[in-house]
């Protein structure tokens, strides 16, 4: 799978110049869970914490990033785009920003099926950042995956 | 407020590395509306649309810029951290991004009213980013506003 994550950190820093500025990296892809991180130097803010709006970019990249890595394994190709997404920032982040996203497999699979037969899927993915082993950040967002385009 | 708005960018720039990468610039407050745009260049996402992550931030940003320049107008001095937000992609947006916060000024000046009794305020505030006159994105946040920090 280590290949199919440099690709995927590739194709960011390749066409997402802010992903390059941010400095994503695609840790893992381990038992169902992505890992991404970033360094906190490129992304702090005002307050010397993780700036919100790279903890949500670096969040809405992950899910996307499972999207990817999820079709690229089932040998599907579609466009992925996100339609909606929430955040709740429980506390600050204090030093390197680790993002996880891990769903459900069985929900993954029957959101999944639309595809194969309309062409058109939606998916609900859930992401989490800690700070330090505690919750940090909560971020929640619905992808939309159309095939032939 | 041309130089409060000129104060508001420096220290994005300054503080917030992801701001300047993003080429973010705070156009002007007129008639109670903060207008922040960014190029679409730095901004570009795989579709050759906005990245979404930026489109998100450039929100965020300019919530927070309505915040700190509302107190500046009032000679309060206040720490402002976002607690959570939703935003909704309608659809891609293919130039400059321009994003707009107009917040009722009744709404806001009640919602403002216990930072000087409490030292705490919570504000909720909407941007809108527009493609050729055309809602592309909406967005809610949840401002915390804390003195003496």
């Amino acid at each position: 799978m280590a290949h199919r994550c440099e690709a995927l950190q590739e194709i960011w820093h390749r066409t997402i110049p802010i992903s390059a500025a941010m400095e994503v990296e695609v840790v893992e892809l381990a038992s169902g869970v992505l890992t991404v991180r970033a360094a906190l130097a490129p992304n702090v803010n005002v307050h010397g914490t993780a700036f919100a709006g790279s903890l949500y970019s670096i969040c809405v990249l992950t899910g996307w990033g499972f999207c990817w890595l999820e079709l690229d394994a089932r040998g599907l190709d579609a466009q992925i785009v996100v339609a909606d997404a929430r955040i709740e920032y429980l506390r600050p982040v204090r030093g390197e920003i680790v993002c996880r996203c891990a769903p459900d497999r069985n929900e993954l699979a029957a959101e999944l099926q639309p595809l194969a037969t309309s062409g058109r899927a939606a998916i609900e993915l859930d992401c989490a950042i800690t700070d330090r082993q505690r919750p940090a950040v909560r971020f929640s967002a619905r992808y939309v995956l159309q095939r032939g385009r």
